[in-house]
Order: structure tokens, then sequence, then C-alpha cells
């Protein structure tokens, strides 16, 4: 590596306090860092001498501020928020059946997946979100606008057989998701291609276990709801004899690149298991809240050694996709779920959702923390306002008092998409309109006039 | 009343949609919003025949906006933002008893109440908060404050005695409160005198019925805190042999011009004790959250006729005073609670940050909704953001996608305190400084170096 003060960094980063989410320095006043080819090649405080002169085509002064790794939503189906604020306080069968899915077999065309996609892309960048795991229908159109935006991204090719699969279909099913993986998967280094199956009561023990067994071969993850609701686990035993998580680990598709999803009503016998495995947790608090699907034992998952990772889940049963919201209820419902304040403390809830949640997606080297030789995934939080005054302690102000709207720059693999609040990567007006034309026609549909 | 064709009125307000939280007309488009001499004058749409040409000194266009009744905090300690982050993450006891009461003992003086109640005043103001209901010391000092950034507020005399009451003591703590309502009772329209009795185990029998024959005397609102934890009832029936409400109800301090804070152990039948008074709750979702004191039975409460007013608590336990997120996650929390995502509908949960809380602390004739002849307390909240973008029903956007640094424009009493983001009746640089002066004293008093 060159000497740093032979470098020109692309951006250096001055003032702030650093949370650095890395074992070595977790928290630097005053920090100093240095950006260059997409790269942290520096970190450290203005008073370390080598500090002095150091040259850079862009500097971003952040007084006042707190410098910290882009927040890493675990799971999301960003195109959902055309359907944002479309049906809610509905029972979750109502909802899914009357207005969900009819509105998806009529609307999810590859056009509003990128419509869709491009709008929820802007509200993730404007909240603080640098790294988002996505699943839905068209997921080239999704991994296609994260690369034109400059996020980085998980996309899933998803898997599910409602009825019996045929045999043919499900080749072709196959077929289609190598094509996904080879399209992606040496693409971009902000592109990781997975697979998705939907869910055990949705997906065929063949489907389950082919799907793994290809995710296996081309080294990605795979992902899977589980128990987000409590009659799942009737459901799976009265078809299978056995619970869902035993159903799973029968089937051999639980291993340490198996991400489960909410988990809502995981016993402490599947903690277990899941311990013992490495299968990892994506928690998804407030659409679960909303959803009212449940509570996710995640105290306790944490205390036996699992990787959690933070979500949104889609914007139809959230209602948005703000990371610092979702902190906030993450903090909170696990406080009074077990009536003991100290539980989910500020700090290891920063940590699902970002160090946390890359491990989970498997891109713990690559992003997560504030550290020389990862990228350069970085969001500004500007902290000089009323509402995050005073500040005795970084991690208690951006979980209990900070919002995504304080997210003031944002920078993924050393590339500005916010600076000063303005969007730099993409047409967020055009955005808005296109979705509004789309919920245009869906309004219209649902009350003809 | 003035023909309003021939009336100039002091703004006009065009364009948009008025959700009124009116009886009639709840929702009107294109809404077109007429106030004089801080009042309400006229409200319609701009199809009806009489809003053309008329006439106004100022005009607010308000397109892409929802318009609606500024939210009401019907429960806070202002003063406590500079404690805000402190200590959290703690159980309550080890939180309140070694790190807020020493703090306060030391540092709650006249001008850090001033200082931190204007700080926490722009908070407000730039959360959409238009009237709130405050407790703490020197509250001469907070009902300054309102009037000077031009607030509404019910301000609250408190009334502790932890160790037995000196009679003596009493007497002055009583002339003090007398001189307290007489100062504000007909002061400014903005101001309401209130008399707050801390709770059932931190007040004698005695000073729970003196203040409320006093209260009664003086016709203002009795509040007291109640059931916030679930030791509460343990402790009470140990000293008095009944419940907390048993114990009020038999003191008779209970009935409608009464205010219970939090409520979180509230029996069903303590309820129909409630519901036969005309006993009011103030609901504070978050800070019960974040302290693990446990969830108001408020879909309860809400079916037996209770009002329920929203409200953050102070900024030590919450740690915001954001109505935005209250209402979030006021209604998330009780349909995760209840397994039933038809509790708490947005709706509902609206109308207990607006006209809910109006009703409850006695301004319900005065604030809470728009119509004409009540007072112009309106906010415009900017809806053409992505994070509200596509726009199916206005009452899930506001609840569960948008958040208070949403809100454009208020207007309390028809004066503009915030436009454009910008608050235009204090200075919050100056007040950030001063908070920022005396967290740094305390810091370093628990720090020392």
């Amino acid at each position: 590596m060159q000497h740093i003060a032979d470098q020109t960094f692309d951006i250096l980063i001055e003032g702030g306090t650093a949370l650095t989410l890395s074992q070595n320095r977790e928290i630097i006043e005053d920090a100093v860092i240095g950006i260059a080819g997409g790269w942290i090649g520096f970190i450290s405080d203005k008073n370390d001498p080598v500090c002095r002169g150091l040259k850079a085509k862009e500097r971003i002064q952040a007084d006042r501020c707190l410098v910290m790794p882009g927040l890493i939503n675990t799971h999301t189906h960003l195109p959902m928020v055309c359907f944002r604020g479309m049906a809610d306080d509905l029972p979750l069968m109502d909802w899914l059946t009357k207005h969900i899915f009819p509105a998806e077999a009529k609307y999810a065309t590859k056009q509003m997946v990128h419509d869709g996609a491009l709008l929820a892309m802007a509200e993730m960048i404007l909240s603080g979100t640098t790294t988002f795991c996505d699943g839905y229908f068209f997921e080239n159109q999704v991994a296609q606008a994260a690369l034109d935006c400059g996020l980085r991204a998980v996309v899933c090719q998803g898997f599910a057989d409602f009825a019996t699969p045929d045999p043919s279909d499900f080749k072709k099913m196959m077929a289609a998701a190598s094509r996904f993986v080879a399209r992606w998967q040496s693409h971009s280094p902000l592109i990781t291609p997975a697979f998705f199956c939907h869910s055990p009561y949705t997906c065929s023990p063949e489907t389950l276990v082919n799907v793994k067994e290809a995710a296996r071969e081309a080294g990605i993850l795979y992902l899977i709801h589980l128990l987000e609701n409590s009659d799942e686990s009737g459901m799976i035993e009265k078809k299978y004899g056995k619970t869902p998580v035993a159903h799973l680990l029968d089937l051999g598709v639980l291993d340490e690149t198996t991400v489960a999803v909410h988990c809502n009503w995981l016993t402490d016998g599947d903690i277990d298991v899941f311990a013992d495995l490495g299968v990892g947790v994506s928690h998804n608090p407030r659409s679960s809240m909303k959803l009212a699907a449940g509570i996710a034992p995640v105290p306790r998952m944490i205390d036996k050694g699992l990787e959690v990772g933070l979500g949104t889940d889609g914007a139809a049963s959230n209602n948005n996709l703000d990371m610092f919201t979702e902190m906030d209820s993450c903090a909170k419902i696990h406080k009074v779920a077990a009536l003991n304040p100290a539980v989910m403390d500020a700090r290891s809830v920063v940590q699902t959702a970002t160090i946390g949640g890359a491990r989970l997606l498997g891109l713990g080297k690559v992003v997560g923390s504030l550290e020389a030789g990862k990228q350069a995934d970085i969001i500004i939080v500007d902290m000089d306002q009323p509402h995050l005054t005073p500040l005795y302690r970084p991690y208690s102000q951006l979980v209990y008092a900070a919002r995504g709207a304080d997210v003031k720059t944002s920078i993924v693999a050393g590339r500005l998409l916010l600076r000063d609040r303005k969007l730099l990567t993409l047409d967020v007006d055009a955005a808005i309109t296109r979705v509004r034309e789309i919920a245009r026609a869906i309004s219209s549909d649902r009350n003809p006039s």
C-alpha cells in the first residue's frame, strides 16, 4: 500500500465522531477517514501526526456529525412501495388474499418492479441504508436499479410452488435461477445473487432441497421466511408430522449460509439448532408488530450466539424503509416484551443494523464497520439539531432519538449517493411520478368510478 | 360574522388534503382554510363558489400536503431534554435513583428549566406538536417559554411528598399553587394551568385530596401518574389495603377533570370505574416500552368510551418528543400485543393525537380539529417525498410512514411558528448552545477527568 502522505484520496471525511463498529477503536473523536478507489484507505483522528497535510480531491466536513457504517437492511421487498398504505389494519389473510395478491397478480410487471425499486432506493438512501437484501419478482430489474443508483445489494431469485410442482416447470425454474446467478455473480462487486425459498408452507420438500443444493453449488446464500405467524407450526406439523425447524433440519437445508427471516415463533430448542448449525436470522420488528405476527425472541438468539440482522420488510407492511425507526422499535419492543429495560441495549441494536447484518449476508469482510481495507460504505448523520441535543452517548442518540431524515451524506463503495440531503445518483422526481401513475391505475381499479 | 367575501383573512391555506378530524366533512380535497384573528374563519374546498376571489394578507400553498390539526402531546416533562440519552438501557430504579434524581437535584434550576423547555419547544414545533401538557419543577418558566414561542400549553404545578408532609410545608405549597393558578389562569388563551399530583405512592392521601379540592375550586385539571409499573399495585395494597384505583376512588379524586397518566396496569374493573366517572388517560407508549414499564390496555379503554390522548413523556425516557413516531408505535404495539392487526387502526391513533388529546385536556372546544370557530392550530405535512409515495389513504400514511421531519409548516392561534421547516419564533441555535453547556457541566460532574 502506498504511504498515506503520498496518496491523494478521492474523499477525505474530517471531523465528527466515528462509530466504527470495529473491535479496535470503536469510537473515534475528531475522526479522519480517507477513501480511495472505493475502499477505506485510512481511519484515525486529527491528532494523529500522519493526518497532517493529507491530500484529497474532495473533502467532507463532519463536525457535529456521527460518521458510521451505512445501515444494512437484511430483508425487504422493494417494489412493494407501490402498495404502501393501500390496505392496512386488516387481518393478515384478508390483507394478503384480498389486497396484496390480487394487486400483485395484475400490477407486478417488470416495469412496476423497476419503478418501485428505484423509488424505494431513493427512500433508502435518504434514510441511511447502503446495503439491502431484496426478494421479489423480476429481481434482474432490482439488481439493475441498484447498480444504476450505486447501492449495494443482495438480490434474491425467489422460489415457491403453491400447488404440487410440475417437474418440467421446476427444471425451467432452476434453469432461470442458474441464468440469474451467472448474470450477477461476477458482474459487479455491488451485487450478490442469492436464492429465496418463500417458506416451508409454500415450497415442497423437493423444492427446498433442490434449491439448497443449487445454492451450495453456486456458493450463494439461501433465504427462507420462517415462523412469521403462530399458525405456521400447526400447518407444517399437520402436513409433515414435525415442527417447521425439524422439517428443514431433516431436509438438510439448515447451515451457515441459510438465513431465516422473521422467526417470531422460534422455540428455545429451535434456537439451539440454529446455534449449532450457524443459521442466522433477519429480524423485522415493525412489520411483525403491524401485521400482529409476533415478537421474535431476539435477546435469546443473541445470547446463544446467532447472527441477527435487522430489516424493514416491504413497505406494504411497515410502511416505510427507515432503518432508524426500525432500530428504535427493535430496542423498545424487546424491553417491554421482557419487562426488562436492560434488554437489547442501544449498542447491540446498532450492531444488528450494521456489522451484524453484514455478517448475516456473508458480507462481513466487505462492509458493516469502518476499518481500513473495507469498502467505503459510510453515512454521516447530522447531530446539530434540537431533537439530537445534547449528545451524551452516541449509540443511545442514534437508536432512541435520531431518524432517517437526519442522514446528511451517504457514500457506497466510495461513491457519493447523497450529499447534504441531495440525491446524486437518481432522479427522485421521475421516480415519484412513475409510482404515482402506477398507484393511480391500482386505485381506479379498486374504486371504479 | 362578517361575510367571507368581504373579509381579508390573515392567512389563507390553499390546496392539499385537509384531515379535519371533524364530524362533518372529515376529509376535504383541495381544501381552502381562512384564518383571521387567531381563529379558523372558514374551511371548504376550492370548488365551493364562495372560495372565489377570497382576500388574504398571506397565502400558503399546500398542494401535495396534508393539512391537519396540530398534534397534542398530552404528557411530557420538557426540561428533561437536558438528560436525553444521559443514561439508558438500565433497570428503572437504577435509572431514576442513580442518574435522573441526582442530576435533577443538582441541575434542575430555573435557568435549566427555561433553557431545556425552549429547546424542547423547538423540537416539538419541528415535529408538528402545537399543544403540550407539561409537568416539572418551575413551571412558570415553562409557561413563559411557551408564550414566547407561541405554543399552546397546559402547565402543571406539581405535588409530591415523599416523606410524611409537614402541615406548614403543605400550606406553603398550596399557597404557591394558588399563586401559580392566579398568575396563569387568565393571562393568555395559550396557557392553561393545572395541578399534577405525582402518584399515589409519592403523595399522601391528604395531599391527593387537598390538591383535588383546590383543583375543583379553581376549575382546573388534576393529573396523576398511575400504574406505570407492575409493582405499584403491591406497594399501594400493602400501604392502604386496596388497589391504587380503589384508593383514589375512595379518596374521591376521580372525576371527569382527572387525567391518569400511563395506566399500563389498569384492570378491566379499573377501566369500568374510569368509564363510569369520566376519568381520561394519557397514553405514552414509547416511554413505557423503553422503560419496560408495560403496555396499557388502550384498545379496551377506547371500547369502553374512555378519552385517551397520546403523549411522549420526557425525552429522558423516549428519547425524543416526536408525536409521529409515537403514533406509529402506538398503532403497532397494540396490534402485536393483541395479536390482532385490526386493533388501533390508523384513524383511531390520529384521533388520540389530535381531538382525543384536546378533549382529554379540556380543550376539545378550542382545538383538536379543523372547524370554523376553533382556534387556528394547524400543521401542514409535506407528502411530496419518496417515503410518502404513493398516497392511497392519508391516515395510514400519517401513522405508518410519515415522521416529524415531514412537517413543513405550523400555525398556533393563527401565528406562524414554522414555515418551510424554518422556526420563526425562537432562536434555535441559542437554545442548542445553552443546553450543550448544561450537558457539559453534567458530563464533567459524572465523569470527572
